[in-house]
């Protein structure tokens, strides 16, 4: 296992309003190359889950949601639109805080966050974006497009705002990963004192995706990163970053 | 509020071991000379707690630990040390979670995270370290000696690795921070559609621990790395990256 000693995080330029049925690969490799930019082998792109979901057709008129009972009570109770409320129930395969106005569910993928990754910010009028339905399998698909033509060795993650129990404000984290190791794995492993590390695994994959949040924005219309100096070690997916059921003590 | 598009990131060579008493600061200054780096303007310095914690003293020798009853019970039951497990308990607050061989606690300063941050991985041998006192008076006190040495605004963080709930692998936080903004916030902003962001705002000095990992590691002899590129914003503290008990739905 090496770690890279340098690593440089370019937000690419260029990229303008994606519609549903886009193709994403052609729009970054357009913006490439009107940027000029030379791609290094093993270079990580980090593409912002809503762009992904927005050529996925993953957009949703709220005027076409119908809210449940529960979806009206919880809106009402919060001061939220209902039909938004519906989406995110939908969303969900568990709720797991419903409270003091913040609804934090499961989505079917696994990921637990709040409103089940339903937003409506950079959104188009009346609508809201879902997260796309099989984010690593999106990673990979633009992946290949974006390796075959260029030719060297990337990784993909798409990465979204989520925040944390105990901390303030959100970091990016990957939902989907291609191309790249999701995790570094110390254990077994030995310090520089020779003793053994036990319970050192790092989400390197969660690193990058935050990492590229920092040039990324929310509001910037920067919806791709590009981190260079990585080694992509063991390709995995962020499926692997979910922990199980068993393992975890904050259900 | 400004978002670059480019950042560097590097991990400063040439630390050796460092001993209690250690001044770090001119450590690091030696180590920039030695490397011959010229620092930019509002270059934030990453440094892994451990160091601080060892110049500080924060390294306790388990002999001299007296564990308390509930520590041998514990320690017992999940075949861990139990003078570790009593300086765990010395260094919480309030346990959070005591379960499935795992002790989370609430620190004295309101951290939440594994064992209260005590860790004997990188300690001399019979040894646990603790987290600094006052991680982000650590982070001042060295921002002001690089600062005045260098002549540039800096940014000083300290970072640690913590678990999270829900996902796998460990990512680095901020534990201090002197001279940039912890949080980016966005609400009341604006989106390129014209809606008003509501609940956005970004842990950037987590997100800027985060990526320092990416080249620090954890047993590569690295704990300092600067990034470059940065706008430092307004300074405040890790303190504010810690969200208050009424509002967390997962204490």
């Amino acid at each position: 296992m090496t770690v890279s000693s340098e690593l440089r995080i370019r937000a690419l330029p260029g990229l303008g309003e994606l519609q549903p049925g886009d193709d994403l690969a052609a729009v970054i490799l357009q913006a490439l190359a009107a940027a000029r930019w030379t791609i290094m082998p093993e270079t990580v792109f980090v593409v912002a889950q809503k762009i992904v979901s927005k050529v996925e057709g993953r957009v949703v008129a709220l005027d076409s949601v119908e809210p449940s009972p529960l979806a009206r009570r919880w809106a009402e109770a919060c001061g939220k639109d209902p039909r938004l409320v519906e989406l995110v129930l939908q969303q969900s395969r568990r709720i797991v805080r419903m409270a003091a106005g913040v609804l934090i569910a499961e989505t079917h993928h696994g990921f637990i966050c709040a409103n089940a990754g339903v937003d409506s910010s950079n959104a188009p009028p009346g609508c809201a974006i879902l997260l796309p339905a099989d984010p690593d399998a999106s990673a990979e698909r633009l992946r290949q497009r974006l390796h075959a033509a260029l030719g060297v060795p990337l990784g993909v993650i798409i990465s979204d705002s989520f925040g944390r129990p105990w901390r303030e404000g959100q970091v990016n984290v990957a939902l989907g990963v291609a191309g790249v190791a999701p995790l570094r794995d110390y254990r077994g492993l030995q310090d520089p004192f020779g003793r053994r590390l036990q319970a050192s695994v790092i989400a390197t994959a969660d690193e990058l995706a935050a990492a590229a949040e920092l040039v990324m924005g929310k509001i910037e219309r920067r919806p791709v990163a590009l981190i260079e100096g990585l080694q992509l070690g063991e390709p995995g997916t962020a499926r692997q970053l979910l922990r199980r059921p068993e393992q975890d003590l904050f259900r």
